[in-house]
């Protein structure tokens, strides 16, 4: 079995919410559902939960592709919060903007121009990030 | 702008079908399907597909990671035909049996037990081409 | 044939409302824009509409069940204001917070991680009604 | 209110059936998996069917285009038996080869890559049609 | 929290293949794919299957009714594997043929005429089972 | 091969901007978040755009239908900037209400009560831009 453990992030939420407006309304929004969904202490959404941070670790493939995978199905998926999140994760993992700009590349091709608008709100994060 | 180029296969597609008859199948149908679309010669058809295969290619992310992107929206849009299509390919690249499997649990935690059908499918291929 | 009929609501829109300003405002947009497709008097979207009120009726079935069934239905197609209807209506015919969680849980499985954004806003809806 | 009418076919379902194999074997199977659904005579499947016959019909638009606005949606939602159905009903009503690749385009763009595999099997029921 | 307990089943697997020749062939093909799936021993895929299992327990909602809310998921997503697996849960828990007919009417609703094909196939499930 | 060429639009963004809100607020929008993905200068996603723009030319298909088999398309698949680009583009070309109409119910019957949330919308736009 591949061992898995945390990925090192090169930069903080905090560092996030400073450079971009936008990442900070997202995670500050996430954070306070979070604590609403923390407080039903609902035993599945808890494992689910648990599932989902597992699948995003350093393993056989290295953390940072992982994320811009999660990237991809977010978008393809047509979830912006989804996008936010997994453009966010990548860029404290190092990820370059054209190495993010090129998982998105993947989810225009694949699920076409209805990506489109959540394409466009996605690069108006990426300048903030990466201004 | 990034340079792109044609990635370096460790395997053909007639080595894909010797190894595995579920890659076999698939490979022929698919092949004897393009000449039909091929036949039609519609101008916009063609451009689409060659914007397919210019994603695909390398660039500032490693071709295989933008193929096993590719298996992840496929799995998560819950497509048997393109699953397959970038398992092959993945495979093809020297991608190993377990960054596929990570790659297809992504797809599988980001789109939930309706991918499981697909995943079963998945992982014939994946026992048949890394037997 | 299973004889459908009206189910017996324990509470009204208007004590929804008062209870939950999430509810409140998701139920006056709603009335607003109905106004303007009821003015527009489509035939189609009438017999829709129709067809749609039909389906949770008391029948084989119990209306609470077929109300959390929508709401299944809605959280794993990813609407929020679909999903904001059905929890008021399950609300409304006496469904507990615990059922309609286990119903939520259903589409999280089913449908995977892109729910959670949805989830995340419907469990603030819940913590409003059942305060 | 818009005059609805049926529209006037040019093809018969048994004249479709012996120009294509496939469109046969759709045809014979859909007949006698409705001969099922009837037989149930659920009262809102019925009515269901009913609405799904009425949106078809001629009316403000021409059925033709209507057709391939099933066509459209049935490509870009990716479901074969729709696609067959709406490319059947189109040619019955006299609608051109690069009429019909022309909405398929459409689903093709707004849908991306994922539509390919169903557009592949669309070209072919269209050259057994158009042959 | 709600305690969660295995359902009792009226009918095994084995009955039920024996009533239907559509519930033997998709037990069986499930039953060999599994086995594959298993084989490759993958942590996190065993860890969903896990959580699916436990999200169909008796709960605050008894068991028949999620497995209802799980083929109401199924068929708005248009998956038939998973269709077929769920109208054989619920057959096996001793839902009646009328019960499992509304909660397609619930997905029919909710997602359109797009789920007709597989409401078809479920009815030719359900006609076997409940001949 | 049929000729491609540029339609001839009946209103402007412009006048369609100061006859409705809604359209003028999407198209501010629209404009502003375009800017900043032509500033990214991605050589894909410029070439997507160019097969986006060419698929609603007018071509063996009249433009006016097109733009209405992009609604359908955007409406099946519940993208509300979609459905907003789509009607005024339609709008512009001349289309009535009532074959807009009739457009939003191919995609209503085939994509069922998700839809309606977003027809709703649509309808508060059309009444804008019909007054």
């Amino acid at each position: 079995m591949t061992e898995r453990k945390e990925p090192t992030y090169i930069f903080s939420d905090k560092q996030v919410a400073e450079k971009s407006e936008i990442a900070r309304r997202f995670l500050d929004t996430r954070t306070r559902l979070n604590e609403t969904v923390d407080k039903a202490d609902n035993f599945l959404v808890k494992r689910f939960y648990n599932i989902d941070h597992n699948t995003y670790l350093e393993g056989a493939l290295p953390a940072k592709y992982k994320e811009l995978m999660g990237l991809v199905a977010s978008a393809c998926l047509r979830c912006d919060d989804c996008i936010n999140y997994h453009v966010i994760q990548s860029y404290r993992l190092g990820v370059t903007r054209a190495e993010q700009e090129e998982a998105i590349n993947v989810a225009l091709v694949v699920g076409g121009s209805i990506v489109i608008p959540h394409l466009r709100r996605g690069y108006e994060l990426l300048a903030e990030l990466y201004a």
